[in-house]
């Protein structure tokens, strides 16, 4: 995996640039939808690709593992083949998902034995066992396994959890190494930044996670509840210390002010649950702000659901039939809610590099983000 | 509205014709997707036009009635205009849904007191409102405010109903010659023959209609539980007096059996809300015959839904996985499925056409129905 910094903001740490996968080229910053078990809920990979104009990709190990599982998807060639989607996809690690089991895990030095939300069937996890899983998946990019500690956490239990994090990760390191990409492309390894809120162990896991040199890295454990300053001061922090020439990922943000003020920061990739999410609840991100289309106020308003936005559906549909789809509980509302929720979220991603290029990135971003955050 | 008579099958009386509407031509035998309140459930306009390849779509009063109502609808310039939908749309008269409110509707004379599923508010339907609903809705096709009687239906019952129903058609005539179409375009009543199971009554009902020299006709209360015997019986009995020279359209039929036995009996014109409903369940209907996706069977099957059908979502995604994302209450699932399912009974509609044409029509359905009923 090659990593080009193609342009630096003067003004700000926002940077663009280029990464090259094996299934071809993601322009950066960019965001990720997720596609949990294998589908972005309510999108189907042709509008991905042509109308939500997605680069790439998020699947769950968790959800994959469980469902379809590993034997079926060897079977299939590798997710790509399995969904019909072909360009990059990036795997977590899982572990996020097997944390939030809450009794129903427990975690040792070795890993995590865990049981199904399924069927209540035992498994375990291991840094070892989840870069074989991510391989057979046939991931792009691999998550490390972690621990990503919840908010708040104490002190202890943070630097503690970050050292087995450590620990973990080079063995992941190792069996990555040990191990040949599964489907005749490269599969890249990213390792994650943890230490909660805390400024020295952020420090300290940032310059561990720089030091194991891997082409490219990420940041975990934020955007869990914490407040907004704490996010932004730790990606800052971390930002610093990782290196300049590698893509950098924070995990699992964030709102589109958050967004946009990590990329000011200097992040590459994000990714998040939320515009789709979101979407099939009616919640809408436009480029005038944010809309409740639940809400009464738009019963008539029979504009399109965000002419500026362009796209198919954002400009095909009226604010009020999308309303009467999501009332109505319509499926075809979670459909066109979700495919204009993500337009909107890769539009921003590719204005912000644009203004980057162009260097207006910090103007542009003070004024973007007031505009985004706002309720209509 | 005209309907022109392309080709008759010399063995059965199946026969092609050309429909031409305000809104564009249809050629049959057709199959109308059930758009129920403004969208065919799961499927984007887009797909419904440029891979399930319907000509037109149903809509419902009742459902449109009350949400998002007419005085919206109007607002827009009609249902076309709102859900974006430009080809030709048929209403049905809102009877059946509010005869199945059961205990919340009272059926007099002058015409239906029912109360709302959604807020439990009164309403009336009679003959002349919905013939205005219907206007407004903007429909190409009005349907005529029946009573469709339940199966099993005592005599007195069955001759009583019909008798009102043939008054309430008068009084519909009548409000449509009164009235003007409400954005422009033709907008054209179609009578329905009743009279449950009784041979008589359907003699009595079908010249009645016929009588009305209305441009199109249907034939309702049929496919409510009686044998398919009966359905048959009814359909051949009632073609047999309906003008040669008017399409006619058999309403809720059904399975790909009954349509192409119907098709052999005369009938132009389908809607039936099985391929979307089943599709939702996991039921798909394919070239090979019927397929439960949920079956463990398919668990592994990484071949295509359906290579012979051809189209889009069809050849593009394997039995594997979509068994892997209805198993998952993927919305996905339910959106590739339904798109199966229709452009599986659009192609059936256009495949008899071909065979009607060519002659060949009788063996190619003595045949095909056997293999289309059969399970996988
Ligand atoms: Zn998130
Ligand atoms: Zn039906």
């Amino acid at each position: 995996m090659k990593f080009k910094l193609t342009s630096v903001d003067p003004k700000s740490a926002a940077r663009t640039g280029i990464l090259q996968t094996g299934h071809g080229e993601i322009q950066t910053p960019i965001f990720m939808p997720v596609g949990t078990a294998g589908s972005v809920k309510a999108v189907h990979q042709r509008e991905l690709e042509l109308d939500v104009q997605a680069q790439i990709i998020l699947g769950n190990t968790y959800h994959l593992y469980l469902r379809p599982g590993t034997e079926l998807l060897e079977r299939a060639g590798g997710l790509h083949r399995f969904n019909g989607w072909s360009k990059p996809i990036l795997t977590d690690s899982g572990g996020y998902q097997v944390y939030s089991l809450g009794a129903n895990r427990k975690i040792t030095e070795e890993g995590v034995i865990f049981k199904s939300h399924i069927d209540g069937s035992k498994h375990t996890f291991s840094p070892e066992s989840v870069m074989d899983i991510q391989r057979t998946i046939g991931a792009d990019i691999v998550m490390a396994f972690d621990e990503c500690t919840p908010y708040p956490c104490e002190y202890a239990y943070a630097k503690d959890s970050m050292n087995m994090t450590h620990r973990w990760l080079k063995r992941c390191v190792d069996r990555m190494a040990q191990t040949e990409p599964r489907y005749g492309y490269e599969q890249t390894l990213f390792p994650i930044v943890q230490g909660s809120v805390y400024n020295d162990l952020r420090k300290m896991s940032a310059e561990f996670i720089a030091a194991q040199d891997q082409p490219g890295n990420a940041i975990g454990g934020l955007s869990v509840g914490e407040p907004h300053e704490d996010m932004y001061a730790m990606t800052s922090l971390v930002c610093g210390i990782l290196p300049q020439d590698k893509p950098r990922y924070l995990m699992g943000v964030g709102t589109p002010e958050n967004i946009l003020e990590c990329i000011a920061l200097g992040i590459d990739m994000f990714d998040c649950v939320m515009p789709t999410r979101n979407a099939r609840n009616g919640m809408l991100f436009t480029t005038q702000g944010i809309i409740n289309i639940r809400n009464e106020r738009w019963k008539d308003d029979l504009s399109p659901i965000d002419a500026t936005l362009g796209g198919y559906v954002s400009t095909f549909h009226s604010k009020a039939y999308l309303r009467h789809l999501i009332i109505n509980k319509e499926i075809l509302g979670a459909q066109i809610a979700s495919i204009h929720n993500l337009t909107f979220y890769l539009w921003l991603v590719s204005e912000a590099r644009k203004q980057i290029e162009a260097g207006t990135f910090t103007t542009w971003k003070n004024n973007m983000v007031k505009i985004v955050s706002q309720r209509l």
